[in-house]
């Protein structure tokens, strides 16, 4: 009788240590997967893979899901602006619903049985990998130890260590989740509101302090409200041979000038509130430069909409609503409302500011009154002043209006 | 035969110079009104006055509307977070709402025939105004040869000196605005989109470069949405006699850390584009700090609702839709939302930073859960793995019908 | 040693009836609690009453909700002119929160250990019961064998009957459930989505064939939105003496004209699609006029802003979203919005028809703006001929410039 | 020396009857359109022609605009279920923009010098034009004297038939216009609110008295929200070879059975309010049906979203929003989300009522569910009765955090 086959989310670290040992006594082929959304630092990949060959994968699975990453979340979150609660460019949300689909795809070619991930039952992410693995494939069964019996690290180390494998004595003081869009940072201080991140903490940005003294200023160029190019005000440019070069190398240079900390301050999905800090320059960089040019090229209705659709397109995809078609709706939104927005746009980064300098666009609003041929009068405006007054005299009949009807009895 | 009389809003510049004393050629007995909007520095209010008198003014009004406009609209752009597009804390148009209520008063009050005010016909104030004086006093005239005859400067200048008054040979570079919530710099560079304004142009705030090494912490506590003190770490307390004094030493500390100066592009009431320089450290800090503090204490759903009407707010009130009972309405909505919206902000001002670092609240959102009394299982969580498991599942419901729904051949 | 208190919910059925035998022989003290929310008709109270003694009740307890559901639901309702999917007055998922919140007081009252309602969990009721319960008495415990073991209704019948209890031999065709808001009716034909209910399956409401060739015309006048009267144009008044007797009568009057009727089809709160016949002439015709009365003094901005505020209310009352304070802010904002709908409709009810005859209001727009003083030119007008001509200019200037933006080559 | 020329939109009415004779003895060559949207009945082109040819047009075109206005605006109004004020399918307001493009498009054809309307300055019609004409052809004059110099009826008379000309003695009650959408009627009763329409007044729709006893069954079938057909139950297939031919069938068919009489009140978009009665059975027995298959085929935030997005649209587009590009991006949202809105809807027209009796679609919700794959347990529902549990559990943690952080001192 063959053995069921069982595909697991692989990340090299305990809790999916343990389960791949769990799993092989429990009777199951473990294929493991290891789904790069930007996290895999230089030779990490060959480390993952030893480790799941070392205790006892069957084969072991490498997906490089950057560019797609790129292409179908954050392009739309750059096109949308979107900031969870205004700030945080969601950094992991994102990913896990990417990874998910991952290694759905590994379980539906290998032929597998179950689906395994190993996400505690304490955040959303776990929701995330279930709500994409029950739609795209429900007849996989989904395995979840460590969300399921709320396993403790002690626990799992003492199981691997009688089994003879070795594990790191040393105690992490911060959670970090690294990728493309951010690294996030979860320790003591974030567990409370009062407390801000020590400068251990933060892995790769520099502090204000530690920031050059003088700036960097950036082209940064758009089409169709998708960044093209980047380059330094003295013709640096940036790389761009994969999708998504100028954000990971405006992650290294924003970090460099002090730009992108914060702290994320949330509610999950599930409702309760969470903290937590974050570095991502390259988003927030990117996001204010595109919505610079958008101020230069779309009509006040489209920026105001796009903020409260883009918003609440942000918030679904965070929060895993994935397959409601709405999410495809707004994307059409979306996509049309960059039709003009082509241009370029002056970028300060210095002792963490971004500063938007300036911008221009064949699209300009600016350019185009000059251009409309409503020009009137003396030549030297789009009104005359009798037109301007007749104007304010037509604005104020509602609220005149509107104050008779308040005071009937005047 | 009594002299029709007419009160004119006096700033002492030249556009209403020159109406003073064209209204008076035309018989009329001019009344200057000159409000007090934060804009007016010390000893400045005597220079207006005698300049009044000086042209002819039968009477000279001198109105400070400074805590009018803290409690009537400043108080509600801090609970709406309101910044027009994302980043300027709309300085001017407020402002010309309070200024024109308050002429209309003088006017009321020494039974005036008619109403001036000095406001082109290019922008958005000269609406403003008319809008409030239609609005309030219908019977009232509105008197405005500036926009109604587009006179030049150079026309204004001759016809002064003709009558013996001197005029000033200044020639500014930039069109400077005053007020409690901002400066509003105008110039060359602000005509086009591409360049930035030159270290020349600002007026209090210092550059990044200048600003000090080292930043300055401060405590800034809110009571129902409302700021009601502020101090430095190291214990130093910002005056608050009146209510505007915490708003105004902001100003005056954050601009020498570098802090609150922008552009802002955006379309006028009118529909065309423009773009002007700013300074408004206060206004900034208080509302970064405000919000921070809503993360603490509001539901999502109220921080979501908040910035899509709250922008609503403040771009109707931008716009001088004044009279609109969804005004109220609007008000309404944000006084209840303030109910739990006390506590403490930390921020941290440095080189043009305001970093947020901590906060604290009664309603902390974060110590609630712990206090909730749904605490369940091992007391170490509000729920246990099977329900977090069983929850997935459920969640994970909508998204696999639709799914199934956009394939039914399945 | 006491026995254990538990307080169940108690409708006399099938559920709770075997529900309260259970528990007795579980050991429990049951008190039952019956909450009134327009579902009892005359002598049913007793009958309930008698059922829970001869089950073993310790206790009974009548509750009557109706004042109270009306005041914090149903006129909120009205106010928001909330109909679910823009069509059903949503019926049970208000009154389950308000019957929830009774039978936690009662259990308060009564010093009880636990709380039980006959919910399955096929539907949103039972989240609605737990939703309001883990809100307001976190320490109860919550027993609902209903849901959790999945009783069928033959198991139920067996298990009563083998005790000796007697049950009704009759299958119902329809599951109706009755309350002041109105009837909901499931059944074979709204299992799926293509037939109608059969006349049989209507509870009260004449079919459009039955009404009555000739209408009926009413006055129904209202204060700041809230119903106060309402009479036949020919004079005679429907009684009021408790809050909901409007409601009440109209339910009965508008059913006799065939007003009423609909199936609604909408998502429930957990995510699948539910389709239900329901009878709610009352809250049809209220919502209908006051809407008419707010086009009469309301602003568009106001109209439109309700129009989606009022749905969200109404969306997250249904899903049970109780103690989220964004309600609190949504009442505060309706509130406010309804200061002038003050005023009298006449509608008339005709085979089935809703027809707005017509409004007046002290503050109604129309008759505001001949009264507004901004009454212009020959005085038959609020702008001239030239005014209006310049208006249309004005106004085109933005889509003028948007053409020219969109046409940088042109 | 050649004559200037001017294209005249013109209806063979008084107004454009005395703009064309004025035009002419002013020196302008009169072009004259007259652009059908489906006001024009059989013959009426014919006369048309001979008036404009009788008062001296040096050219006369026809435009037939009636399957560019239903591709371009109608199908969009359904798409969006666009009621205007939750009631009247905007009738007018859409016609005048494609009528105003199609005079452009001749005057641009003929080589004029400028465009004339016979609108007055009392509605929005004339901004409708002139907001087309300007952004489409700025170089164009636009020569509007009904409008610009108030003209009265009496003056136009006179005129006229001291040139010799014949004006009707016929005086009209109710001012009316007809079109594809729908007809509206103006007149003594829509001046106030409180007044109805007498029976006289309506044109072509019967009372709810004269309809037929018996009403008529639909089947109404969409292709991605686009009406392909319509028959009666019986069978007897409506007219489709033109795409507007099945609204204009059911325009006539529930018109018979008293469907589609209304009196819209709303606000202008010069602010002041406005009340007209309409017959437009067709749209709305298309938007009911539409709105019904939505129901069992789009999520909940779809609708939600949609309903928001769609009066917007819809206002936008009555207000002569036109060229905003915000507009296209509407439609790419709807376009979307008419993805899956294939499939029947079974409607009844009787006695003034559409009664929705049920509908079906391949991508029926209601269907999904049983084909999703996550059917569970004993295979009868998507959950057991734990899981159902533990997310009433889950779903109750937000509210109770609320309220415990509502109440800290608890």
């Amino acid at each position: 009788m063959t053995k069921r086959k069982i595909v697991l989310a692989f990340s090299g670290g305990l809790d999916t240590s343990y389960a791949l040992v769990d799993f092989r006594e429990k009777g199951w082929d473990v294929v493991t997967a290891n789904v790069d959304t930007g996290g895999l630092h230089s030779g990490e990949a060959d480390v993952v893979r030893a480790r799941a060959e070392e205790l006892g994968a069957v084969e072991h699975h490498v997906v490089d899901a950057r560019a797609e990453l790129y292409d179908r979340v954050i392009t739309y979150a750059i096109k949308a602006n979107y900031l969870r609660n205004g700030a945080y460019p969601s950094c992991v949300g994102a990913e896990r619903l990417i990874q998910a689909e991952k290694v759905v795809q590994v379980a539906l070619a290998v032929g597998a049985d179950a689906v395994a991930h190993g996400s505690t039952g304490a955040g959303a992410d776990h929701v995330r990998y279930d709500a994409v693995i029950r739609a795209l494939a429900p007849h996989l069964e989904i395995v979840t130890p460590i969300r399921d019996e709320r396993l403790t690290r002690e626990g799992e180390t003492d199981f691997l260590r009688s089994r003879g494998y070795e594990v790191s004595e040393k105690v992490k003081l911060y959670s970090i989740n690294e990728g493309l869009i951010g690294t996030s940072i979860g320790g003591e201080e974030t567990y409370g509101s009062w407390e801000y991140l020590p400068e251990s903490a933060w892995t790769y940005t520099k502090s204000i302090d530690a920031a050059p003294e003088k700036g960097v200023e950036l082209l940064i160029s758009f089409e169709k409200g998708e960044v093209v190019s980047a380059a330094t005000a003295a013709g640096d440019a940036l790389p761009s041979e994969n999708n998504f070069d100028i954000l990971s190398a405006l992650n290294v240079l924003g970090g460099e000038h002090g730009v992108g900390r914060g702290i994320h301050m949330g509610s999950t999905m599930v409702g309760n509130l969470a903290r937590v800090g974050f570095e991502a320059p390259g988003m927030l960089i990117l996001i204010a430069a595109h919505r610079e040019l958008e101020k230069l090229v779309l009509s006040n209705r489209q920026q105001a909409t796009k903020a409260t659709l883009g918003n609440t397109y942000g918030d679904l995809l965070h929060e895993a609503v994935y397959f409601d078609p709405i999410m495809d709706d707004f994307r059409a939104f979306l996509d049309s409302s960059q039709t003009r927005v082509t241009g370029t746009v002056r970028v300060l980064l210095h002792k963490g500011n971004i500063v938007l300098l300036g911008s221009r666009s064949p699209h300009s609003l600016l350019d185009a009154a000059t251009r409309s041929g409503v020009v009137y009068g003396h030549g030297s405006s789009l009104w005359t002043g009798e037109q301007a007054r007749a104007f304010a005299h037509m604005y104020s009949v509602p609220g005149a209006i509107q104050r008779a009807a308040a005071h009937p009895a005047e």
